[in-house]
């Protein structure tokens, strides 16, 4: 008998017949003889529309606002977590609701957007231990004063993770309208083949990079309570995909995936001083106003005494980041500052990296034939990103699925 | 300074606008330098659309259920009692909402029609007297177990006067879509006025008569606490109705109100044997059934030794009130069973008549002279009901109200 913690999205709960087919998932484990707990979210669109209201009212900008925010916008889980019981019970399987307080799932009150603490599990372990399917209202906790608190959009992943870790599920099947991770986005490259298994270092990567499937912080925190999470739809009955250890991947497959972002904007200084305090001078205004700097390439010059730069920032903080360098401009005094919007990264992910060699040399001479240029390389233990001009993007990571064997056969 | 409690029904609070509307009538309040606590209801419509849900679901026959279908239902004023809190925050009011089990409201375990057992004031209280708004969820409440509890349809209207009881605040204005009570309903009377004042009793006479604009179980609570409660329009700045004592009613009036119902249906058996038990052996399988039995009138006939026994239930329970009256057949040994679902009764409602004689003469006279015709007669300290054939309900209405002086000038 294992302890299963299923997870459903709101595209799984959006109405009644789905809450029913969640139902149906959750009877199926426990006729394997499986004890569950279920996390779910609100009913798609629900929290955009609660969401829409609070913002109609308030630009949050005050710690009472942010607490109402929550009060309001959690209210959505709270209806999901006591439909699904509900629907539970009727099929006769005893159930019932645990909303965030009730747990209780304590968080700081860092509300909208609050971290979790601890989760009390003593008592809902011994109601699913009894034979009590718990259902628990995702995305919220209550901080330390009692007040209701959110875990920021997407938040349900990181509640299903963390209760899994809590009370040491055997695994925690993340459900959602994909059928798993894919070695590339299937839209674009038709021959992407779903992964049977990823590593948790891997997926980081993947979802940092543009392939948003589970939330980041969800995702930490199941490689920090080493807690087995599979990502499966919720629509089909096939097995999904599942997040281990790098150990337990058995074929050493080089390349893992293939990611990609159109979220990319490039910025160029020619001829920068080359003298210490420079790239401090640029960055750290652009730190100060939260743009989020990705890449950043250096070369210097013939004779050493200029140096040119050029980095990345996300397109919407574009105009925002050149006016914040442009002030800087008598201090690091460089020549020329262009910029482009039309560009693409695309990054090659894998732990099978770390012991095959080559890999970034083939996906250099991949884009060479396909006669791709290369504007910005940058590289970490297991992938290594390249900045091409965005009209390339379908064309590379085609070419790229093909080069590592990732194709479907 | 005085500490006001006011409560605002689903069409006070429907949109963001009407929100604000609400929102400026507390500002009011604040600005006569008065402390305020407010109690919400559900947008109109939110509480409609979750108890639909549940109820397809479920036929909430199960304690289980039962706690489900309330953490459902409760999200309704969830959501109103942040979005208000919110927008007085954004108007530069401090304030903040309450949920049930954040005061918390104590309640039984009776779900979905819960009982309030304590209201543990004290945080509240403190915040309030520290110049924050409350904004109180109506309608919920939390049991012994932490399980969130609803009051039953109306709650809202006895969580603003149970608020009120507990900390002890000067008035409890209950905002709602009328201006305040009337001698008679406006609809049918045109000349109805509304009543500056109204003792509990009269109130309680009214509502269980038809006219409902207050839920029983708060009036009530009012008049056990002696809370002052004013019921008034939310759309408009007039004066309301005020709820008060006996002594409070300077104008000693005769009759108050005339209140009506449609929902009566009357049954009468013919010669039933008159002997003893036979009144049990009628209704103790009507209540049984929890069918309400409201009017009962008995009349030997010559000799003594049957009686005609009339009695009036709700209309939709008049099916099965007669299969169970015939089932008792053989023991009661009735003649007839005659039926009549055309009829309507009228109550004459006042505490004047405790010091005035010849009410009920009038009425009869009164109805006497419109042509008609009365079936049965139920009296009580305060009220005097007819029953009459439904079409002539608002003639007689109408009559009533010119022959107890109610007419508007």
């Amino acid at each position: 008998m294992a302890l299963i913690v299923q997870k459903f999205g709101g595209t799984s709960v959006a109405d009644l017949d789905r809450i029913r087919n969640v139902a149906n998932k959750v009877k199926k484990e426990i006729e394997l003889g499986n004890k569950v707990a279920v996390v779910v979210s609100a009913m798609s669109g629900v929290t955009d529309q609660l969401v829409g209201w609070v913002k109609q009212i308030s630009p949050l900008n005050s710690q009472a606002a942010l607490e109402e925010y929550d009060t309001v916008v959690s209210s959505g889980e709270q209806v999901t977590s006591g439909l699904l019981a509900l629907t539970l019970n009727e099929m006769g399987i005893p159930a019932r609701s645990w909303l965030g307080w009730q747990i209780p799932l304590i968080s700081d009150d860092a509300h909208s957007k609050a971290r979790i603490g601890e989760i009390k599990s003593k008592n809902i372990l011994e109601s699913i231990n009894s034979g009590v399917v718990a259902v628990m209202a995702g995305f919220q906790g209550v901080d330390a004063n009692g007040r209701i608190s959110t875990l920021g959009r997407g938040g349900s992943d990181t509640s299903a993770v963390a209760l899994a870790a809590s009370i040491n599920a055997d695994r925690c099947d993340i459900y959602t309208d994909v059928d798993g991770i894919y070695t590339c986005d299937p839209r674009i490259v038709t021959k992407a083949r779903k992964l049977d298994k990823i590593t948790y270092e891997e997926i980081l990567e993947m979802a940092s990079q543009g392939a948003k499937v589970l939330q980041t912080r969800s995702v930490e925190m199941a490689m920090n309570h080493r807690v087995r999470v599979q990502v499966l739809s919720s629509f089909n009955d096939k097995p999904g995909t599942l997040l281990v250890d790098e150990e337990e991947i058995v074929e050493r497959r080089r390349v893992t995936g293939i990611a990609y972002s159109r979220d990319e904007a490039r910025i160029t200084l020619t001829e920068v001083a080359n003298i210490p305090g420079v790239s401090a001078a640029i960055f750290a205004p652009l730190a100060d106003a939260n743009i989020n700097v990705d890449m950043i390439v250096q070369n210097v010059t013939e004779g050493g005494k200029e140096t040119d730069v050029t980095f990345t920032v996300p397109r919407g903080d574009l105009a925002n980041a050149i006016a914040l360098v442009e002030k800087t401009r008598d201090q690091i005094r460089y020549k020329t500052l262009h910029c482009d919007k039309t560009v693409a990264k695309i990054s090659v992910i894998g732990v099978g990296m770390r012991s095959h060699v080559g890999i970034a040399k083939e996906m250099f001479e991949t884009l060479a034939a396909k006669g791709i240029n290369i504007l910005v390389i940058s590289t970490s233990e297991i992938k290594i990103s390249v900045l091409i001009a965005e009209e390339y993007m379908e064309l590379a990571l085609r070419a790229l699925h093909t080069t590592y064997g990732l194709d479907y056969e």
